[in-house]
Parts: C-alpha cells; structure tokens; sequence
C-alpha cells in the first residue's frame, strides 16, 4: 500500500516540551502537526506554524480544535474527554482513546482498575476528605495520600508518615496508599498500534539523591536482573493490553526489596523516563509514539548505548527571562546532548530542559551527569 | 557567562531540506530561526512560523531578510554574496563567510585556490567555452568538463573520454580536470568556529553500484587505513584553515589506487554525507554546524554505531504528487530510520528523502540498504 505521509494530520492537545519533541520527531514522517496550547508562548508556538491557542479543558474549543484531524493525541493529560469522546464519533481518531484518559486523569479509577484486572499495586483504599483519613484510616500510616484527580508532576502527592502529617492529608476525593519500601523505581515505556501491535522499551531506572532521597537522574536500561526486568515488561504489556489502549504508556513501578513488582502509576503519553530514547535507542518514544498512533509498526526498541538523563530544573530563587548558566562547559562534554525547551520564562524547579549523556560505562555517565547537575545551572 | 539562546535569531538562506534537518536540531538549543526560500512550499514552510517566501539570488531581498539576524547561514551556495557582504558590513554574522561562498560559488576559483595553497587537487585547466575544449585540450581527454558556476546536485558536470563526447562539453566557462582512477571517494566534513576551534568527522565512504558506476550508498566511518584516515583528515582541516571559514565545510575527496588523496570539490553547509550523524554520531552534523556558527565549542564527533545512508529518489518515471511504496516494510526493519524532507511532489531522481540505518555490522548494514532500496520507493 503506498501513502501520501504528507497529508496527515495529526492534532497535539498540548504544547509543551513533550509537544515540541514529538514535532521535531514527526518532522521525519511529513507529518503535518496542528498544536493547541493555553499560552502564546509554549515551547511548540515556536515551532508549529498551525498553533492554537486555547483551553484544552474547554469543550468547544477542543472540538473546533480537533474536528480536521485524522489523528488526535495529547501531551497532558488534563484534556476536556468529553470533546474527545464526540470527536471520535464523528471518525476522527483518538490516540489514547477518551476513555483511557478518563481513567487516568482519576487516580482512584486507576487503582480500582489495576485492583479489577489483578495488576499488582501497592494496597489502597478511597478516601472522600481529610477528615474521613484522619478518624478512620490513621492506623495505615505511614501511607501516601493522593488527589484523585488534578495532580500533575509531583503536586498532588503527600507522604503522611506519622498522625502530626495528618493535616496535609488532601481535603478533597484521594487514595491511600501503602508505603512502599522500595529497592528501585523503574518505568517501562510500552506502545500498542490499532492492530494490537505491543512493543516495549528496556526499562529505566531512576537514580536518588544518596542522602536528599530524591530523584536526581535517570539511568536507561536499569541495572535489573533478568528475571525481573522481564516480569516488568511483561505487566507493563499487561496494563496497556488490559486498558487496550492505542499510543505510548509509561508505566511506573516499584521493585520492594522481596523482588515483588508493584505498578505505582502511568502516563498515556511520551514520558520524563524516555527522554533519553531520542539519542540513546533505535526508535526514540517519539517516533513510536506517532507510528503507535498513525496505524505504524513499531520500531526496534533496543538501546545503542547506555544513557543517563538529567533534568534542567529552574534554580530555586530565580524568577523572570531565562539564562543558562556553564552552557558551553557542558557543550564540550563528550556525549552530551542538550534539550532546551524555548521557555523563555524560569521558576524555581520549573522544568527548562534536559541533558542526555550517552557513552558505553553506565558508572562513568552516572559521574558526568553529576558534572553536568553541578555546572549547568539556569537562572534569571 | 550566562546566555539566553532564546534571543538568538538565526537566519537560514534556503528552506530545503538541510534547513529542515537544521531547524529540527536547533530547537534543542533554543535557536529562534528565520527561513528564506523562493518556493512556498519549501520543506521549511510546514515547520517554521517566520517563513518567508523570495529569491535567494536577489539583492534587496536577501537584505531586508537578514537585516534583523544575529547570525546568517545558507543551506545552498547559490545565494546573493553582494547582499551578505553588506549585512556582515552591518554587524550580522554571516557564516560561512560571503567570500567564502563566493570562492566556493566558482568551480574555476575554487581549483586555483586549491593549487594556490598547495592542498592536492587533480590536475586541471581553466576553459572559456566548447570550442576551446574542442580545438586547444581534445588530448587531455579522458577528463572531466565541470561548468564554472551554477552546477548543482550532479548538474553541470560532464565526463569527456573520447572526441566524440567533445561536444557534451559546456559552452561556458569552465574548468578540465583529470579524469581520477580512484580507488575510493570519501567526504570528511570539518567545522571551525570564529575562536578558530577545528573538529572533523570521521570519513565517510561513498559506496558504488557494482555494475553501474554510481553512487548508491554511503558508509560511515569509511573503510580506510589509519595512514589514509589521518591523511584525509589533516587535508580537510587544512582547507577549512585556508578558506579561514566559520562553519561546517564537507570535504570530497579521492584517493588514488596510488594511495594519494585529492580534494575534488567542498561544500560550506551541512551535506548528504553527513545525514547518518542524526542517529550515529554523538554530535549531528546539524547541531555541529550551529554550533560553529554560534561561537560554541564543537561537539564530540565519534561514531556510536556504524550507519549506512541510502538516499531516496523520486522513481523515474513518476512525476505528481508523492506516494511513499513499502514504508511500513522498512520501518520494521530493525535499525532503519527514514527522514521524508516534506516535499509534496515527485519527480524523477528528486531527492524525498533519506533511511539511516545503523548496527553494530557495516557488512550487514549494506545489506539491508539494498533491501531498502529495492523496498523503499516514492511513486505518483
């Protein structure tokens, strides 16, 4: 069958890095982008000659947006589901479906999901407000306690360790979760075409702080053993074929220290964790996020190399027009590959960028990305 | 120093597909790019906003295009240099420089150039039109007639073995050079920034069809003995030096079945022998040239992984708008990664696009390069 790639048009609910990254991936396919952001001035704007701008939460505005696409994905997953449900019944394709998303903009669907279909999770139970966690489940502490709905990059999320972190509790529909005392956090990014086609990149590890136990970098493939890099992969295929869902799932778990493998949470879009594939592998997410999504075959998802990835946060105390401070030290780094994002405002701990460093040592990369945390500072 | 790329705004004379690969690299950097091109449906168009539609041979529109630029770039030779001289007099940073684009613009200046710096080149003479090659050099026959300007892709070249091809000769001033026995061709593509910092590209081999004589493949790294590898690498970097140019300069060159290496002709922009730097080599060759261009140290330029780059025409005989034969065949081939430059129409030998493939195995590399081949077509 011969097509005409040129006249695909594909919709981008979102125009942010992730938007951006998939643009420039989706360039190599002739694939003709329509971007829809809130802000004039997102990431995409400057790249995407057919940039909207609009509320994404917006009905209307997501159905006019939407209604000459043949393919309509998303970037965020705070999209008006509804719009999208309309406009797959008028024939225009919805990659991840409506639905999908639905379920997982709710953190409390999401766990009942898992817990219907015996995908292995960390124990749970729903919570209505704060004051329902404090008098009837502080016996479960320590436990996470999670916003249903509207938590995005690490808002949303509280860590109630004893009864004086009872007040932090969300006053608002959660989940209570059991804490889970980890050996590693992983994520496994997955990819289904409408013919069923699965495939799966090697899964990444995330790095902590030795003493401030946060994340500080991502490490791909993971330092796993085979037997459980290959149970991760198989129930990340589990979730996306179980969601029977069309695009990219990131699929974040939990390895506890007795081997057990624990989905935490997912994303139905190109991911933080897969950054690194654009330099690092054979298919980047991008691209198989737009072959999973155009009715493509997947590509061949080994890495060419180990990679690290380091996040280019705002630095706490800078406010206002962005400077990227070490730029060219890092430049001069062997293997260091430089993402900016065109944001051309910084916050504190905004995310402004990315550096991949690629080589053969996963130890060496590890050091040099510590390098590159310590060097490369952006501020106002 | 801190510095805010957001406020870089580069132009790109030329919206084809170099511009297209270049803008795709840019974005990680942040670089604010402007296009200039005469078609509007230039490869650029569908990609950058500050699209701008006009010919890159006039003076007053390469003029009032570039006046607002920090820095001006080609993606072509064929370019007004007048205009650029008197932007590069009005502070915009032009590079590669105009003198060097005129130089280059000239086959004839570009062979007595070589000779008057000593940098080995076949043997030439300088020829006014058909008659003269006729009359005054039918004895230096075989040779190769080259058209002194305006020669591009393959086009205004002629190979003269006997009398009878004297009337192929061009009728215009031009330049006879020695037809080569050559045992290999490679390209070397070399960058210099304005500090004077010279890198280079591991050579790149072009690979012959076995029976017809022509190039059907390219092969990076070459196959080249380490003598001959270091040889052609110091003459590429002495004609980057010579030519004081600011920019990415590929470097074509021979080597004889006698072991010398002669520079046949260069080019002062990105080029076809450097596509597979995309997914092969730590630095592209596209953010190698930015990086020249924008004052920034150059970039590791190792290898990876061995690639072989197959270029992919418009098949002969179709003309109209382009459909792409056999794509989802190679997208599945492990390793392959196609590049469509966005053209909507055909025509015979156009060049659409391109596939890298990259593997650990140069001999298996070239294997499934014909495979692609005989896979991959683009038809109307």
């Amino acid at each position: 069958m011969a097509t005409g790639y040129r006249t695909r048009k594909v919709g981008i609910l979102g125009g942010g890095q992730l938007g951006r990254m998939l643009v420039q991936a989706g360039t190599d396919l002739n694939v003709q982008f329509k971007v829809l952001d809130p802000s004039p001035q997102a990431p995409c704007s400057s790249l995407v000659p057919d940039f909207h701008v609009g509320a994404l939460t917006d009905y209307d505005t997501v159905l006019a947006f939407g209604k000459d696409c043949q393919v309509l994905t998303i970037e965020i997953e705070n999209v008006n589901t509804d719009a999208l449900k309309e406009l797959a019944r008028k024939g225009v394709k919805v990659f991840p479906q409506p639905e999908v998303i639905a379920l997982i903009q709710d953190k409390r669907l999401q766990k009942q999901f898992y817990q219907q279909k015996g995908i292995p999770t960390a124990s749970f139970v729903l919570t209505q407000n704060r004051q329902e966690v404090a008098t009837q489940h502080a016996h479960r502490l320590p436990a996470v306690h999670k916003l249903g709905r509207e938590g995005y990059d690490g808002r949303g999320v509280q860590v109630l360790r004893t009864a004086q972190d009872l007040p932090k509790a969300f006053d608002a529909p959660g989940v209570l979760e059991e804490l889970v005392d980890f050996e590693k956090e992983i994520a496994i990014i997955v990819s289904r075409n409408e013919a069923g086609q699965v495939s799966a990149f090697p899964a990444v590890e995330m790095v902590f702080h030795p003493e401030a136990n946060l994340v500080e970098f991502l490490l791909g493939p993971a330092r796993l053993s085979e037997a459980i890099a290959q149970q991760a992969k198989n129930i990340a295929i589990e979730v996306i074929e179980a969601l029977d869902m069309v695009g990219l799932l990131a699929v974040e778990m939990f390895i506890t220290k007795q081997g057990q493998v624990l989905v935490n949470e997912v994303a139905p879009r190109p991911h933080n964790s897969g950054h690194h594939t654009i330099e690092a592998s054979y298919t980047s997410q991008y691209h198989q996020h737009l072959r999973a999504i155009m009715g493509l075959p997947p590509g061949h998802t080994q890495s060419m190399v180990p990679a690290v990835m380091v996040n280019l946060l705002g630095a706490p105390g800078h406010s206002g027009p962005a400077l990227y401070q070490g730029m060219e030290a890092v430049l001069v780094m062997p293997g260091t590959h430089v993402h900016l994002y065109g944001k051309a405002e910084t916050r504190p701990f905004r995310k402004m960028g990315h550096v991949t460093l690629t080589g053969p040592n996963a130890e060496t990369l590890l050091e040099k990305a510590q390098e590159v945390k310590q060097t490369l500072k952006v501020i106002a």
